[in-house]
């Protein structure tokens, strides 16, 4: 039955499968388990009582437009927010050059339908976020990996991979999911100016970049390239070679999937059409509804108390490495986002000690799955923002506790 | 610039463009036009109250689940409901053979994806629904046209077109959009052992089916295909041979974007991977949200209230069209659903009199946008739903004015 099913599938339907995280997160659901696998907000910080309120404004003044057919592009005043919100001095974003889509996931396939034919080229990092192989493989994208440090994407790497006439460069310049690491200033600045001569365009996935614990903020890659062609002027709408992408996701909540998109305006022409076929419209209730929690300005604050909940659990989770993780582990300390990435010791494989860890009831994700090229055996993903903190300690120590089983099993 | 951008961007997209109506339906947001093109519920219907509790309800007792991210195959009290309302005697419906979708428009997407290479061939009604068309487009797919009738697809010409060696048939049997028609039992009966004996899926696309406003129930080309395997067993899944779509659209509110497909066992497991890397998951909140307001059988009760409203406004219509449409014009009596389907004498285009109908504010969609291979050009698609009576009265009214001018510039 299933042999006669798999003949009928299109040719891109083998290289679709279940991401192993999510398969992977199936397990993790028993209460028993602490999980460092997913890649959850902390239910804590989810505004229940605003939200709670803006639905009631919705269904007293706005009921009918809420549960209505609306526009694919998206709500009018949520994307005149969203483009005051992004402009700043010199710096001009339009409305119209704003997408809502249906989290951030859709916006990766919609750009996957738009740029990738079978066998099209797309430079990565290594590692990469999961969700973006998982939409390319569907058009059956190549990835061309580049090496990322610390510091992010390793930019003074890229000229070779451009040579590969690459259709689109991808990354997450923000604590990254699932390194932590944040680009430098240095790099997006060369970054921005190698893919514009190059004539190869930026997918900047930016869903963290408000999440920022310490240091200062730097300037997004759409920010870049806008500035240094600041004498296009934008009254017709942002003409660069950069499609920036963020969510509601991680600053409200994932489960009313409202993200946006910010695009060239050929590119987001092109854009509506292809998520009119795709799914007509975001949600225009939960359009609405994101809109009036963000219109006067309240999730400013808001992101001010999910940073010190997430600061926290980092700070705890890199205390507890401290503690428990043998000698030769590295990590980093991430300066925002959900996500801390750490490296065993040579040789030692992350999957095999991700077994030991399942009997122990906890669970991470294993770094080799975010490489599309090869690598990353040794390295495993911890999320921090979604267990409470004497969980992560707890946690921790069981993961402390796998690894010395593991070294005796050895 | 838009040349650079056209050079870069994949095969597929030379096939994907804007809906003429989605364009059309802009110029006519006016509010003094009367607008018969598009397809809109009627907002008066929405079911305000019963949300708006059901909301407070979750706010109240769920509210982190309701903002969290959840599971790509959608809520599981969801599914288990859906899965009791579809199952009758003999015809057993589980929660793992449903996939809540992002409206029914991501569902013709995700088939498409995991069905369409370029060139491949999917069977389609003449005329047929546009979103279908709009969402295969992307995956380069041609189409077979087979004739319909006020009966529904001409079934016992499908021979012919089944040695094209398709991929799918798709059809809309219950209040076709856009011609209104049922298709006949015996038709249905034929249709689903051709399709079986030929080895070739059946999408089953339902939206309407619930808005009955006489006449008794046809069953769906599902049930039929799950009675002609009843030997088959239903306690690992469904392994028919029927893609079947509905949706809360017509019978709750499109703005939520929640429906659901039915789909065979392997189909089912494709479709999950597809839903993953398209959109992760539909919103929580509005299944959440669809799972209160139906649960207790409030929607039964809610349908009825808009099958009077739509009948009332389909009783005008024709009224209003006995009196004011020229000799020579036929049209449907519809069943149920959300639209007329008139056909103009032989050689009066019906994109010419939409020109003469802009001028007079009364606007309706010309029926060849409907047939993907040829003809139509002399009918068109009138919408019922969601004009109150006087207005379709003045609005019928305009559109004969607007044949009469037609007719003296000639």
């Amino acid at each position: 039955m299933s042999t006669v099913w798999e003949q009928r599938f299109a040719h891109r339907t083998q290289r679709m499968g279940s991401s192993a995280i999510r398969e992977l997160l199936k397990l993790t659901e028993h209460p028993e388990f602490i999980s460092f696998a997913g890649g959850l907000p902390a239910p804590e910080v989810f505004p229940v009582e605003k939200v709670t309120e803006a639905v009631d404004t919705l269904m007293k003044e706005m009921p009918t437009q809420a549960l209505q057919y609306s526009t694919t592009e998206g709500y009018r005043p949520l994307r005149e927010h969203l483009a005051r919100k992004m402009s700043e001095p010199g710096i001009v974003i339009g409305k119209d050059d704003i997408l809502i889509t249906s989290g951030s996931q859709q916006a990766l396939d919609l750009i996957g339908k738009l740029f990738i034919d079978p066998g099209d080229r797309v430079i990565v990092e290594a590692p990469t976020y999961l969700g973006a192989l998982q939409a390319w493989n569907a058009y059956e994208a190549d990835y061309v990996c580049v090496r990322s440090d610390e510091q992010g994407m390793v930019v003074e790497e890229l000229a070779e991979a451009l040579r590969s006439n690459p259709k689109l460069i991808y990354l997450v310049p923000n604590f990254h999911n699932p390194s932590g690491a944040t680009l430098t200033l240095e790099r997006r600045k060369l970054l921005v100016k190698m893919a514009d001569e190059a004539g190869v365009p930026i997918v900047e996935d930016d869903p963290y970049g408000q999440l920022r614990f310490e240091g200062d903020a730097l300037p997004s890659l759409l920010t870049l390239d806008v500035q240094n062609r600041r004498d296009a002027g934008a009254t017709n709408g942002y003409m660069g070679n950069v499609i920036y992408l963020s969510t509601f996701s991680k600053i409200l909540a994932p489960g009313l999937r409202v993200a946006w998109a910010v695009a060239p305006v050929p590119v987001m022409r092109k854009m509506v059409h292809a998520k009119q076929g795709s799914d007509l419209q975001t949600s225009t209730f939960n359009q609405m509804l994101a809109y009036e929690v963000a219109r006067e300005g309240y999730l400013d604050s808001h992101i001010e108390i999910i940073r010190n909940i997430y600061r926290e659990r980092r700070d705890v989770m890199l205390a507890a490495m401290e503690q428990h993780m043998p000698p030769g582990a590295r990590w980093n300390k991430p300066e925002g986002g959900m996500f801390l990435w750490c490296t065993l010791p040579d040789g030692v494989s992350s999957s095999v000690l991700l077994q030991h860890c399942l009997k122990n009831k906890v669970a991470f994700v294993p770094g080799d799955s975010f490489f599309p090229c090869e690598g990353g055996e040794n390295t495993m993903r911890l999320n921090f923002s979604n267990a409470k903190p004497e969980m992560i300690r707890e946690g921790i120590a069981r993961l402390g506790a796998a690894i010395c089983e593991m070294m005796q099993a050895a």
